[in-house]
């Protein structure tokens, strides 16, 4: 008798290859699977909603796996996280039905990317942030960030070799925002913050149906050249109708990426 | 001409010795002699305001250096951070009077202790916690935690070893609180936290004159006890009055405990 279970399961992407097993670097995948398999007998492929690329993070990375054994998912959730390395935990575990697949049933992900705009990168958040030393407009990239609302085909934000069928995205959320870092007020709320931090944190945030290989990384790339002054906000539109990858910026670096949540 | 420098400073200690210079291991001490060496084209003493731990980290360290090169300032910042490793960074450098010392002017000192309760640990904040897998009684510890408040002999949470003059210091401020997570709301205000996540982060606010070598994590070991329910609120005070450290709980450890600020 065979169970199919939801892992939600974050990660600290420095020090992984990305998600997917490949045959020597050190992959969230692998490393799942392998903690996985001396409780299973053999090892279950583990499915991931994403498959995130090396250096990127994950909050809440979905995925399914079909098992035969009997162990209860929250005595499996605390054998996994026992064996697991600090870099990945099992956030919980629940029973789906046998159809539930974790990358098809998916029906809106989200992606958070973190800039830090100008001043000293704290130590504490170096390994989860671009760090851009100019002071960024980041109300003309909220602006630009407004033309990738919508479905479109993002030809021109895939990384080269990309072999999907369609580059036709639709994009629910598309947002900038000034985060208030919480060192800068007195009750420094969250560790490894700092009050006497400078700079200015900016979050951008993606929602959509999908997304085609270096897709978010791109338009981050873009719209940081937005906040460089470097092109109008309405470049993003531009870009989008020419498909042409050469008219988009150079992606941006994977650690300011998380893998934020999965709907079904 | 010789001039007095301000220093204040950012790290993340997991990969440090501490702050202070030893014969081989790698210390934030050394660390940042060894970058303004060159520029003053000797090694000059930079004297930190508290000697913090193997491990433990720093928000706003503050340091004092006397130089003669004539370097400006800023110009001095950016070539240190540009030299230094990304977990220490220089935040501000400051002129100061020539009998400036960051360890003997200093008025006040705080520290935060965080600990994170029950559930599962985030792996990006894994570094800055201490995971206590209890649901610790937050609403106890606040309660034990006003009982260091005052002028007292602190001879009980000293590790072994001390040997300074007096062990009476002055603490004005004793505070447990429970943390909103930015995680937990939709927010998401800061990188590296998680919708999904479990769990109850508690910090410990602590300030006063100054403090005993351990002085800080072995209240906090002793705190917790108070929190998992294994001593009463008011204990800390019967282990204060013993003088005694065989009376205070284990040292708790020290990725959790950050030295936050410095008051002159």
């Amino acid at each position: 008798m065979s169970r199919t279970l939801k892992l939600t399961i974050a990660y600290d992407g420095t020090d992984f290859a990305g998600w997917q097993r490949q045959a020597t670097d050190r992959t969230v995948q692998a490393t799942i699977e392998d903690a996985l398999a001396p409780i299973e007998g053999q090892r279950a492929v583990v499915f991931g909603a994403g498959r995130t690329d090396a250096g990127v993070h994950a909050a809440a990375q979905v995925a399914s796996v079909t098992i035969t054994a009997t162990i209860a998912s929250d005595a499996l959730q605390r054998a996994l996280n026992a064996t697991l390395p600090e870099d990945v935990r099992i956030l919980s575990i629940e029973e789906m039905p046998s159809r539930f697949h974790a990358q098809f049933a998916a029906t809106r992900k989200t992606y958070h990317y973190w800039i830090w705009s100008g001043g000293v990168v704290l130590p504490q958040l170096r390994r989860f942030v671009w760090h851009v030393p100019q002071i960024l407009d980041s109300e003309a990239m909220h602006a630009a960030a407004a033309f990738v609302l919508g479905e479109h085909d993002f030809a021109a934000f895939q990384a080269a070799g990309g072999d999907v069928r369609t580059t036709v995205r639709l994009i629910t959320t598309s947002d900038v925002s000034v985060v208030d870092l919480p060192g800068h007020d007195p009750e420094g709320r969250g560790p490894g913050f700092s009050a006497a931090a400078s700079g200015t944190l900016i979050r951008y945030e993606i929602a959509g149906s999908g997304f085609l290989r270096h897709m978010v990384r791109t338009i981050v790339g873009t719209l940081v050249e937005v906040g460089r002054g470097r092109r109008p906000a309405d470049d993003l539109g531009r870009v989008l109708a020419s498909r042409d990858r050469s008219q988009a910026a150079a992606t941006a670096p994977p650690q300011g990426l998380v893998f934020w949540s999965v709907e079904y």
